[in-house]
């Protein structure tokens, strides 16, 4: 008997489940697999046996247009010593898993790399095959990552009708919109792409520029005096010359170290109207921005089934790795790469964009 | 030479442009009118002669997918002997303006008011037509308001998915929604129609209510313990049992005397941390709830098309006030109303809803 799992982990993207969809497709064709499961919560429905079984013969389509993590997700950090590994490794065989999938980001990959580490060390036949999700856009290896390109159309599409929005008044304020991105700016450089139509952002802040206080507001108030009102979109988190998140007073640790950020848009206005006295507005596209499938990418949804479907027909073949997205002649090509070297890393955006 | 006006007032929403539309679907087609003029700005185009010309042939559907008022808003509030309205009716001869529509809520329709009264008493030959609009849903006299249902489009969807974002973990945390609606919960309380798909939230807070602090807390409590999470949507003001509004702390007051309010889904995520220690997340639909025409609602556009449409029906058989609509087995009807009708007038929500 040889048996899958499929895990979801990080945080959700509009079209996560789009890559569930496509390895349950890709599992209802192979006859080598006999059974699939779905972990619930994440890693943690493995090392607890929360598993469900996903049918040999029914229809999943309705997955492509959920947002959220359908299984559930989880934040949960691994080490190769761990008494969760010793409960994974007791459930893999109990449910003789032969092909795990995991999908999710850099985080997720670590974990997946983590278990691939321990698969081979302890001679599991088990390959560890993980689908790239993410937002942000900031993994290594890929052209390009399924879920960015959803939150792009709502950034982009959200921006484009707020211009109309604030252009209704004369006497314009300063609005600031705050998109994700903790350490890329990805996502909020997109919102440039508005600009094409003439509706987009005056100023954009990202993590990757340093940020000077004294700078931005001289380009609030030129921008201020020439127009009347002022569109910027900022990252949720920016830095000062020694690499610190600035605006951050209140902020705790996740279980990867990361900082909990507060709002950036929010101390932006409070900047801007103590210095400038202009009025202000503070936009937020918070959770809308991942799970507004309703505005989902046609060909992100078709990506991320792709991904699963990939990942299903590598495990097969038992080799283990990441499957990322490269392009070559205006052709997509899914390729698989080690685990190493998409886990834990961050792929900043280049100055020059 | 008989001519008319068009003026926009007070805030966006997704469909006023569909109502400039109907204005001049009619315009094109009534040979009585000669000429039509947009006021740049609201009222105050009229008062410093800032008209744009309306052409009688050309195609103007696109205006129907525009969100924000195209033509500029304006919130200013006239007297019957301001010297604004000396300005207006300058104006108003010599571009021998005998039909002028205002297009907005009920403080626009205080402006349209006092200038049908100008016009009466001092033998002006103009009427002036009120065109209804406002998301908020709160203008008496007519069933609903156009804007409001893609508003409600917009807060229904977006709870939907975040619905499914939030399920995604298991350590769930408090998500406060934030809706707009100063004075009553109409939109804030569509939330609920997401509750036919058990997606919408579990606790709703309206300013028609007076807010118990207790009571908030032993019902998030409550939800907490037994879900795991908890959904809250709550209307941008709440007020205590002698009417005030609380959390505000941070207020001016805009030019019709109402308060600017601070923010309440802040303020109660900051109560349930102090006293629950529960993870939090506050999300505020701020402008999107009233500009994301890319999820208009189709019937809105329609109404909002077919009060203007009506507005010049009735501006021709010389017939002044505002047109509201009225269901009558099951039946659309525009109906005139007098302004002061609805002028500065709330429509709170009945209590058994």
């Amino acid at each position: 008997m040889d048996n899958a799992v499929y895990i979801q982990s990080g945080g959700p993207t509009s079209v996560i489940n789009s890559s569930f969809y496509g390895v349950i497709l890709q599992f209802q064709k192979e006859e080598k697999i006999n059974h699939l499961y779905g972990a619930k919560y994440g890693i943690s429905g493995l090392i607890n046996e929360q598993l469900i079984e996903i049918s040999k013969e029914k229809d999943y389509s309705y997955l492509t247009k959920l947002p959220g993590a359908i299984l559930g997700s989880a934040r949960i950090k691994l080490t190769c010593s761990c008494e969760a590994i010793e409960k994974i490794l007791v459930n893999i065989k109990k449910y003789s898993i032969k092909y795990l999938f995991i999908n999710g980001g850099n985080d997720s990959m670590d974990t997946g790399m983590i278990l691939n580490k321990v698969f081979k060390e302890r001679n599991i036949d088990c390959v560890a095959v993980g689908i790239i999700k993410t937002i942000d856009n900031d993994l290594y290896q890929t052209d390009f990552t399924p879920g960015f390109a959803s939150a792009v159309n709502y950034i982009v599409r959200s921006i484009m009708e707020i211009s109309f929005d604030i252009r209704s008044y004369q006497s314009g304020r300063v609005t600031i919109i705050e998109t994700m991105g903790r350490d890329t700016g990805w996502l909020c450089a997109s919102s440039s792409i508005a600009n094409e139509y003439n509706l987009g952002p005056d100023l954009i802040y990202v993590p990757e520029i340093i940020f000077n206080e004294k700078k931005f507001i001289q380009d609030v108030e030129k921008v201020y005096k020439k127009k009347g009102h002022v569109l910027i979109c900022v990252s949720e988190a920016l830095r000062d010359e020694n690499g610190n998140y600035i605006f951050c007073d209140d902020f705790n640790l996740d279980s990867f170290g990361h900082k909990q950020l507060g709002s950036v848009g929010l101390s932006l206005c409070k900047l801007v109207k103590n210095k400038l006295h202009y009025s202000t507005r503070h936009v937020e596209f918070n959770l809308m921005q991942r799970c507004s499938s309703h505005i989902s990418n046609k060909n992100d949804i078709k990506w991320a089934k792709l991904c699963g479907i990939n990942a299903v027909k590598f495990a097969l073949k038992k080799q283990s790795g990441v499957v990322v997205i490269k392009i070559k002649n205006h052709k997509f090509c899914y390729r698989l790469v080690d685990f190493e070297e998409v886990a834990n890393k961050v792929k900043k955006m280049p100055r020059e964009f």
